[in-house]
């Protein structure tokens, strides 16, 4: 292998769990030194907007494997997302897990290359300027442009 | 690199939302002359199936990033996944995203291979007549002779 | 290509359905001579977890694409989660696909690496002696390492 170790990443899922793999392996990746790209398409897409990146959560419905698992009928009431969404923050919180936030910002701040997907941009109806800094728009021909010299390409 | 790029994706979901990425990652790289392979396993499998293909649905439960979220105790009321498929076949159109049929032609016609699941097809009671024209039947061990030649592999 | 051929698979899903896939993929590549890691982080970690992963469930809630799909509104009930289980079981049973305690231990015994994700482990509360036996433990770093001489790397 030449040169430089890279990581290509697909995010695809906008709720809080799922918003936390994407940003731990590139995080991780970029201070071995990796070149990290994410693509943020589909759900996923919230992590990049503005307006949704801070108010991401997690329902305990549909997922029996929830730490503190709950019935789906006791799920479904009012409420309960946001008790999943705060448990979950608290307890990454008490391992010294980053909130996604500041996650991401650290992300930049080591070089991974955030894209956000035009289609799903034009899909959702998402600006420009709904975008964090240092997001770039990319379609998916420049993802697999990316990827082919990746040497660990995963879809999450 | 020498010879023809190649993406080997696994579907592994049913849902309409959910059918979209391999079908719009397949006919990208198809487009870019690359090689590309699909495995249809488990609930993807659907998406090669004559009878269910044209009926995916996405369901506005447990998954709090919907676009238009609705609370769960909503989503669980009948009817409610039948407006957000709606919803999502509405969104994709006016973005010219064609339907999952079209796609599925048009990745055929690029020489886009389609690999169903031979487990999944026992396990679901799928026969081969059920498959639309062009499928391939397949086990893990040919997905992954495929796969190992591959830059891009992703599961979905 | 020289050497052996790896695949290095992240599991993170801890529903029954979605822990057939990883192993599934694992025993197949393990059969054909490949080396294969697996990483359980998030919930896929319940398949490590002594007390967890003789009771994983599939709760039929949120997934249109369920083989027999209920109404979300019946999915909710009690007990529905209980029937889904029961009937995935059986359907693999029916197809000679092994339960997953059984197909971890094949994993094992064919030098499937299973690695358990430190970060998880403290984010869950689960103790080294909680795991099964042949677990190792390891961060997203390892697993990086481990990826990068990997041709197929997968996102479970």
């Amino acid at each position: 292998m030449e040169g430089k170790k890279r990581v290509a990443i697909i995010a695809s899922k906008g709720t809080l769990d799922m918003a936390y793999p994407p940003l731990i392996i590139a995080t991780t990746a970029a201070a071995m030194g990796w070149e990290v790209g994410i693509f943020f398409t589909f759900y996923g897409l919230d992590m990049l907007n503005k307006k949704k990146v801070r108010k991401l959560k997690v329902a305990p419905l549909g997922n029996p494997a929830m730490p503190v698992p709950v019935p789906n009928i006791v799920g479904a009431i009012p409420g309960m997302t946001a008790l999943a969404t705060w448990m979950m923050k608290r307890m990454m919180r008490k391992q010294q897990v980053p909130p996604i936030m500041e996650m991401l910002d650290l992300a930049r701040q080591s070089g991974v290359k955030l894209f956000a997907c035009t289609t799903t941009m034009g899909v959702m109806g998402v600006a420009d300027s709904d975008l964090i800094e240092g997001s770039e728009c990319a379609g998916a021909a420049t993802f697999l442009d990316y990827a082919v010299k990746a040497q660990v390409t995963l879809f999450i």
